[in-house]
């Protein structure tokens, strides 16, 4: 499945980059809102037909969950659970970092079976199969067990609890790159030492931004929680489901931030 | 002069890329301290040499003036002023956004004639020439000088003062990205609405880190700011002196970031 995951995603990558180079203006305009109400840019467009196109013409036993469309239903057990494009402001704003966010499973975020999300301007894929482990190319990964703050990521903007700030001030270095799913593969990479999204007024992320990265991150041996009691993270295949989340290689160090943020 | 800069920068990415693909873990090694006291990586290096090889190769007429080496006096009134990766850690931690910073000036700042920085994943450059406009390729850019606040860039870590907490809550997205002549750039590109690089208990950016883009900023029709007297910057072409500065599209919106910085 990986193979097929990894051809789809080489599609999309093509397909959108074409189209980023031939339109870089029209690329901003909003087309139509999404299943889930988000505004959806006609670069998520491109992306996400070029998904559904491959999955038809491969005929793979799979539903698809995307941004866009909403749940196609094919009949089948499993569902691919799909962003598009994960960073389409970043693709709008000329920002070289985007991915295409997939994964495999049934029912919720604890019956993954396959994750890819590659990066859809170097080309290179972070993936992972369920109890065999998680790469980034060939190269395995494994989280950042140590107690350190040398480097995490936050998405920040408006609506961030005064307690972030804290988080920042604690931490070696702070990146905020604009696409959940990458940023969180960073933390099964071992390179971030957590991943935080946690904003005060709405819960922001959905299952199709982050179900490819929770089961990468998992099968790096870190974790992936729930903001709101520090539980693993779970979600059904929803898109109308909202969270807030943290991960890390390091449940102590999880805890140390999760009780400063709260 | 921009076609010799490139050339440069087409043999660093090479070589730098290289370097990586094949020695991922040493990267990370710390080789010596570099002429203005900077752990300098052995990726700094690779790149440095690089580009001393093809200036004396190519005779170009400049000096050097760079991270490691420091200064390289050819006799020449016109001198390179080098940062042969802006954003190592990124390029070492495979966070794919890292970039060469290059200008051509005589010096100080505000004699600068040529800019080029190349993102060395992608090939991709934004480049300047004194009183002929910036480009991203060929694509002539324009800074923002709308009063907006829909992103603005910030180094971020510890030694920020809390005030930029403030900023960081009155945009609406932030991105914090590990290379400061391309996220500078992002301003010139009209992408951002500010860039800003403030810690409270030192000054951090050097000459080598900021001339190529603030020539960008410039052309583009913004400003570079210092942040002691929201004056336009200048430096001396010397490693010894560090800044804390602000860059935008829109003077009135630079001033009232700086007001609330104060």
């Amino acid at each position: 499945m990986i193979e097929e995951l990894t051809e789809i995603a080489n599609g999309v990558k093509m397909h959108v980059n074409e189209f980023l180079e031939n339109k870089f203006l029209d690329a901003r305009e909003t087309v139509k809102i999404g299943a889930d109400g988000t505004p959806t840019s006609r670069i998520d467009l491109v992306a996400e037909d070029q998904v559904f196109e491959i999955v038809k013409k491969k005929d793979l036993p799979l539903n698809i969950l995307s941004e866009e469309y909403g749940f196609l239903d094919r009949n089948y057990d499993y569902t691919l659970v799909l962003d598009p494009i994960d960073g389409s402001f970043n693709a709008e704003m000329n920002i070289p970092f985007y991915s295409i966010s997939m994964s495999v499973g049934k029912d919720d975020l604890m019956n993954l079976k396959y994750a890819l999300v590659m990066n859809l301007v170097s080309g290179k894929k972070y993936w992972a199969e369920k109890g065999k482990g998680a790469y980034f190319e060939e190269r395995k990964l494994k989280a950042n067990s140590e107690m350190s703050e040398n480097l995490n990521v936050i998405s920040l903007g408006r609506n961030i609890p005064d307690s972030v700030c804290k988080i920042i001030k604690d931490s070696r270095r702070i990146r905020s790159l604009g696409s959940a799913s990458m940023e969180m593969a960073m933390v099964a990479e071992g390179t971030a030492n957590a991943f935080l999204y946690y904003f005060s007024k709405k819960e922001v992320l959905r299952v199709i931004d982050i179900a490819a990265s929770t089961l990468i991150v998992r099968e790096a041996g870190g974790e992936v929680y729930d903001m709101k009691d520090l539980k693993p993270l779970n979600m059904k295949y929803d898109l109308t489901l909202r969270k807030n989340v943290l991960a890390s290689g390091n449940p102590e160090y999880a805890e140390k931030i999760w009780r400063l943020l709260k």
